[in-house]
């Protein structure tokens, strides 16, 4: 039976890939995208998620409009990366489905709430800024405890990218992390962070993009080759990451990412470190007593290992029409 | 024509205060009441609620319960304070009305925007930790813009409660009343802090409350006599506040109390000083360019002067049907 | 006997008005004198300070120049308010005297143990940004621990200036006040603070200057009117504030300030408070069971009220030679 | 010529491993070393110091004890880690010889203006809390300002051991570490940081401890066997690292160790990080305009990879008197 899933998205290049593969695999069934400002604007962030769900004829997947403010932080994007519109500027037809008038919040709430009627909890993908999710966890404290499972790109215990020491998603809404890592202890829903330690590796080479972009004509391999060639040339590569999708493709295939049970802060008030992710990775065999400042208790599996390749190869197949 | 109001409460003996005055004065229209954990828990805070607007005789007013948490903080009551019940342990019987089932950003949400609709903006007068008012912001800020104005009780220029630093409401919630201002100042939306400086001012003897508590049997009279007699005896004085009632008198009557427009900011990260409210009264008288650190621009109509006489007079009466 | 006292001063017109009161007050033995950077850049305060003592007839007073650099902030001078030369820009000759060679951390040490092998702690009086002071305690803990008395200006309980929520020294070396309040604590040093609470009130006015003015050529009565007369001019109004001064009034006339032992911390680390000193004036009537943030133990006697005409007329009286 | 170093030391087993190397190297000229409290407390450190350069002949490098304190944390030792001692609780007869009478600060300043005095700029190891070296830089930032160059053992770019986020030496002073990275930039004196992500990797096997023991009786070879064969135990593994001796051996075999130099600042004020050294390890190619956030400029030379053997290897043949 497919693993019921919502994404939370701010599409975004790497958010596209990511619906593709939600959309596309027969592991999973995408019940819900919601969209928050991040990558882009909220309005942008939603035609972009519009489209991709056009092209992979999943229309019918509700998608609604959520926060465009993070909590405390301003809005900035991301469209020096993205592009102009958010998504490559592939100069794709705008979609001709529009979003479920609903906010991001109720349709996050009514879905899960209906997968916990059908004793099939759902799982929530956060692929941007949490800030729907700390909504949710801070609005429906009940729905929220009755997720399967979160599993969310973010953070990192070595690598950053937005600063020196944080994540473009975290330090975009640190306090949004920070309530849902709180939300999650409290109410036992398991969490896991795919985060810039792994978040780089799984890669997609122009030649391969050659051979998707050959597939089909607006579909969803010509569609999936766009975006990689758009970051490619962005960054001036021969390959490019498929970025959140490993987030998905950890629900399918969880034996291509190590993960670790470990605890997980999120730094709120460093004046270089805001919004960094502090992932306990020490070995203390015990030493407990002698470690005032541990942050006990571990909770978060953080992907700290990964099969690039295989995670790449999984995407491709999906994109391409294999499974 | 009476201004439309609506209350967010942590109901607490001084939110009673505040909505009996709300309910009962001719000039003011209350359209609604939302709750939020504070004072007491978030149940207790709904009954209290239904309670003192039963024997005010308006049970038709909507009463959603809201927030159950505060953004990132723990919820801590103030139980010690407001009695085991959290509004004075008085064994008043239970209310015979039940709760809006709408969540209180909904209540919110749909009030203001029928009042908007009208040509009634709604002043929003929040008494609490401003969980839901910061909720409201960033679910739905066309509706929080829409808000004729927002008058706070909360803060304090230099007076503090909760800690040496922080009054009780604010450090409940340090990071939803920055949001708050964040999106007052935003959208333009007139915000008022009604705060420790002149809180403690309007206050009831015991005196005064014999002469209530003669009035009527288990009516607004009786009610304000115990809250008021309570409080007296809990801090071992002849007399008490009518707390957050004082924020609503202001509405009513805006010359018993001297504001000044001044610059305001909520302390996130201190370690001493987590939850203050950082007022510049500074007098500079133009020299802003050696004053790199002022907090412009001015935002805030902060209470610093109040006739407190007056606004007890003015609840008293209220209470006891004068008006 | 007079009381024997150092001065840690970063002249600045009020220091030099502290320095006139130590120098010439017949209750004090000024023993030393050291310079911190501050109101001017270090080579401006030590010229500033021999200037005084001379003009005094004390230069066999030893002046020794200290920390150009606050431990962590950078050095901010107050040249705008203090006048170019640091000291009212008023074209006094340069003084015939030289500073002692001793660093001024070797001199109050050396000065701070002779006071205690003789029998005569020694009281300390900084009246600038306490970076010398904090080297001291950390350098020689035990010459700290043999202080008398530590008699500062710096902070404030609910009034500050150098930014919305601080105290031009604290938030100037916020980090070295915070060491000398640890120590004290630590080594049972008793402390007094003489914040902006009362700072402003000793004032003298233009008159009582042109008088003082009348008393000598080049002498103590005819700098001290020079020094007022600049800040009169300086901020529009017709009176000047002895500032400093009325830090060294409390030792020979300790009545005319009211004090009261209060908890004292400084904020080193908040977005709006660094360098506030936080006062915890709350009355809790033994209620600390419920407030697990308060500040305890009480440290600091904190200078709440003052008779500012009687500390004036002390500072006229000693400048003109009345004692 | 072999190069002047003065080590500033809390020893602690392996700032002996460190002693022994620049004792006994004959590229180098120990000229003096100053104490500081850390793994053990003060007088420890003192009598751990005279120890380690009386074993191998050097009593006559002058060796001084410096502050007790860090600047604002409490001191905390380390001692369940180094041995009660602090030095592996071998049992050793204490030293004949005594402190320098001088304070660590003065000798520091002393031993650099005379290196400097004679064309020799002395280079600086801190393998220790640096608060001797911040208050060297705040009293006499000449003298500080002449250093050749400061090679320090703290900090990682992405390993930590005292919390899950800091190393022990820089979280135990962290403003003691910013003073002297600021210092460093401001007077143009090179730094290099020798941190935890190579500090485990030079280790010595309990084998290689049964060679070096075979070697003398009480002399080197024997204290370092004892050294390394407490901490193998310790941490219940047949190696150990010889630790802070790493940062010694930089500075005879610079190309056992690749540095990058890279923009660092220490973390003073987050709630998981204080104490954090942020090393901006990102590669940006020149994408500066997008990235607001940046810990520009570069300025530590940071130690990333190591060759462990190579650097074990030179101490163990240092210390059996191979060179």
């Amino acid at each position: 039976m497919p693993l019921p899933v919502i994404l939370d998205v701010d599409t975004g290049v790497d958010d596209a890939c990511a619906l593709l593969l939600a959309a596309l695999h027969p592991g999973l069934d995408l019940r819900a995208v919601t969209c928050v400002g991040g990558n882009a604007p909220l309005p942008e962030v939603v035609r972009n998620t519009l489209t991709v769900l056009e092209v992979c004829d999943h229309a019918n997947v509700p998608v609604a409009a959520g926060a465009a403010h993070p909590l405390l932080e301003r809005p900035v994007d991301a469209r020096h990366v993205h592009g102009d519109d958010g998504m490559a500027d592939l100069g794709w037809t705008a979609p001709t489905t529009t979003a479920d008038p609903r906010h991001a919040v109720d349709l996050l709430r009514q879905t899960i709430d209906a997968g916990d009627a059908g004793g099939e909890p759902v799982t929530l993908v956060p692929l941007a800024p949490m800030t729907n999710v700390a909504l949710l966890a801070r609005m429906y404290p009940e729905s929220f405890a009755s997720l399967g499972r979160i599993v969310f790109m973010g953070g990192g215990a070595r690598v950053s990218n937005a600063t020196a020491a944080a994540e473009f998603n975290v330090f975009h809404d640190p306090e949004a992390t920070a309530v849902v890592l709180d939300a999650c202890a409290d109410h036992g829903v398991e969490v896991a962070m795919y985060g810039l330690d792994v978040f780089y590796e799984p890669r997609v080479t122009l030649a391969q993009c050659d051979e998707l972009a050959a597939l089909d004509e607006r579909g969803p391999a010509a569609l999936a080759a766009g975006l990689m060639r758009f970051m490619s040339h962005r960054f001036d590569t021969d390959s490019a990451t498929i970025g959140d999708a490993g987030a998905v493709a950890m629900l399918v295939d969880p034996e291509a990412v190590r993960t670790e049970r470990l605890p997980v802060r999120v730094e709120l008030s460093g004046t270089w470190t805001r919004g960094r992710t502090i992932v306990d990775t020490r070995d203390w065999s015990g030493d407990m007593e002698h470690d005032p400042h541990g942050l006990a208790p571990a909770q978060v599996d953080v992907a700290l290992e990964i099969d690039g390749p295989r995670i790449a190869r999984l995407w491709l197949d999906t994109v391409r029409g294999a499974h």
